[in-house]
């Protein structure tokens, strides 16, 4: 198992292509990804009470086409809080792929991002949809071009491949993502796309998704907004001939681990390039009475805008972790805790047993300054763990989000 | 039922001071009001699981002790995660208050706000509290020097006053509060002491407090941070002189009302001075099936960072507010809400049935700039209604916490 080069056009068969076609003001607003054969599909969504209209039309595609073709994907305006007229807008939308490549339209996944409330301007989109078919293919660039235009406020696309072997057959898998506000997945995700030419049935194949989330796009978190139109997207292909995994035996449990490599990569990626995060923050919490306290605790922590902020001014402010754990909803003993943080430049230890150490202020403010700082707080009540990743919070996240529609 | 100028010295019997002491760095930093004849005593705490030492002595105060007659408070350190010693300072505080009064130490409630993880300044708050008996007053200026003395990154004191009648007998109830961050307070408060000289029991009083908290105190969030000391005490020493109040009559109800007065303005005040805050955002849900989800969805709105960022850019992206009353766990039909601005300068429908109106951008843009802002929705699923209060989110919230221990 090793990682390789490349995002969606990674695994056989997958064409991608992205283009400008005027629904923002400058960049790249319109991706569109292909398999040459019919592919399996699985997804995990919002669980926004609001979900936009591709969302709605996602979870119907998933749970009742027996495969997908193609992935048709906007930036710029969400198609989300935009009733009727939003639902048909995304239906053309999958409808003129369709016609394009000449599969059903039920074989179509729509994604959209971007500004809530505003209708789809669906002339510009048929336009571009008649000409992004055009510019599709298989190299690597075309997989980074379909990246690049499904970004908002990302600072970088998001890419990711793994490469396998299932018996003698060599499967590949490769995923693309954006953030990077709004960004709080639950039970779901932002938006993401990761295709493989794995042969497997469809219902393992939404099996290890909604596993691997768990542990991936479901611990991660910007500002514990949680978007209307979250969808990870993942196709299957079956072209690299492999016998089709049928049973969750051992070339199952190798998919899976594949596929958390793509997809904790993407997720970290995200958590990175937060809307104005200047550092990645991992926390991971050991010693939890159980996986589920773990999980709150160590997302407590990341999602606390105290949190956030003393870690952007490089303050050891521990104080506010200890706090972020006491308001979590877990119950446990705060005289007992053990936490310490951890860069490139060393480990330090701030609390032992509820207690500031004896450390050093300065070598804190150092580790705190590394641009990935993990930090690991002991419970002491049990032995599960969890590991959590956010960033810090910056004045560029008010200055982003305070006129993002302008 | 009247507002009158004051604060914690508002009613009869009651002195106050604050002073420099010299726990922080110049500002005032210890405060101390006292109840010339022992006065009932009830108190609502912080749900956080890591309790700061004052909280744990004051929940036993309020349990166990029949009359109390002084509150000690001091800013610049919280003594929350400070172990053993810290409970030992957090005593040897309440004891020397209550040798320098001649009062019981189980008759002294404390209070401490700042800095998590530091240890109290024993020796100077021990030097303080000599100090500070002799400046005690009963004048109104008393008061409003002990509010000063509790401010962190608060801009402006905290106090309100309210006087109503029991009888022929006025009765006054005063208070005070102090913000600003790692405000959200849950069944629970911040940190605010008010006194009253009506004459109650101290079920009816500690009834009277839990009930109100509801309505005021735990609407207000300025970051989703519930802090490890939030408190909020209530003295009633019934030198009003009314017959004592024993059940839930005309004038256990107007006790209440009055009380609601006081804690509403000291809560919105809050809000209003949250840290960074240049506005104030009051959040109205209407026809919810339940009280409940109505509290539930007005919060949500108030807290989200993406909300309070546009609302710092005068920005009217309400796709955001209806993300986060979709995100809130509360289910209801995203395409019937009706969603509804106010200010001084007019009102505004923004979405009406789901999608947007078609309203003036510049409109919106003016009613958004002024310093309060109302924001109306109504989910149309039956006719329970909750109003929450919370604050814009802008650079200096970032500035001030990024820095905060410097």
């Amino acid at each position: 198992m090793k990682e390789i080069t490349g995002g969606v056009t990674a695994a056989k068969g997958y064409q991608a292509a992205g283009i400008y076609a005027g629904i923002k003001k400058k960049r790249k607003d319109l991706a569109l990804i292909v398999s040459s054969v019919p592919a399996k599909g699985a997804g995990t969504f919002t669980t926004n009470v609001v979900k936009a209209a591709p969302v709605k039309w996602d979870m119907k595609v998933t749970k009742e086409s027996d495969y997908v073709q193609a992935v048709i994907l906007n930036s710029g305006v969400a198609n989300a809080c935009t009733g009727k007229l939003g639902d048909e807008n995304n239906f053309i939308m999958a409808q003129e792929v369709a016609a394009a490549l000449h599969i059903p339209t039920e074989a179509v996944y729509t994604a959209s991002t971007g500004v809530i409330g505003k209708q789809l301007p669906i002339e510009v989109i048929t336009a571009g949809i008649h000409e992004i078919v055009g510019e599709l293919s298989d190299t690597l660039e075309a997989g980074s071009l379909a990246a690049e235009s499904i970004m908002t406020t990302d600072t970088y696309p998001k890419e990711c491949a793994v490469s396998f072997m299932v018996g003698d057959k060599e499967v590949r898998i490769g995923g693309m993502a954006k953030g990077s506000g709004m960004i709080h997945p639950n039970m779901a995700t932002f938006l993401g796309v990761v295709t493989t030419d794995l042969a497997i049935t469809k219902e393992l194949l939404q099996a290890a998704l909604s596993e691997d989330v768990k542990n991936t796009f479901n611990m991660i978190s910007v500002d514990r907004d949680t978007s209307t139109n979250d969808s990870l997207l993942l196709l299957a292909n079956g072209l690299a001939g492999n016998p089709e995994i049928i049973e969750m035996d051992e070339n199952y449990d190798n998919f899976c681990k594949a596929l958390n490599i793509v997809t904790s990569k993407l997720a970290k990626l995200m958590a990175a390039d937060g809307e104005g995060a200047t550092k990645l923050l991992e926390v991971t919490v050991t010693g939890a009475a159980s996986k589920e306290e773990a999980v709150t605790l160590s997302k407590s922590i990341i999602t606390s805008n105290l949190v956030k902020t003393a870690l952007f001014g490089n303050d050891a402010n521990w104080g506010r972790i200890l706090c972020a754990m006491g308001y979590s909803g877990v119950t446990f003993d705060p005289d007992t805790v053990d936490l310490s943080i951890e860069s490139i430049d060393g480990k330090l230890k701030l609390v032992e047993n509820g207690m500031a150490t004896d450390y050093s202020e300065e070598l804190a403010t150092k580790l705190l300054s590394a641009k990935e700082v993990k930090a690991i707080a002991d419970v002491k009540m049990g032995s599960a763990t969890a590991t959590a990743w956010g960033c810090d919070f910056s004045y560029d996240y008010v200055k982003i989000n305070a006129d993002y529609r302008s």
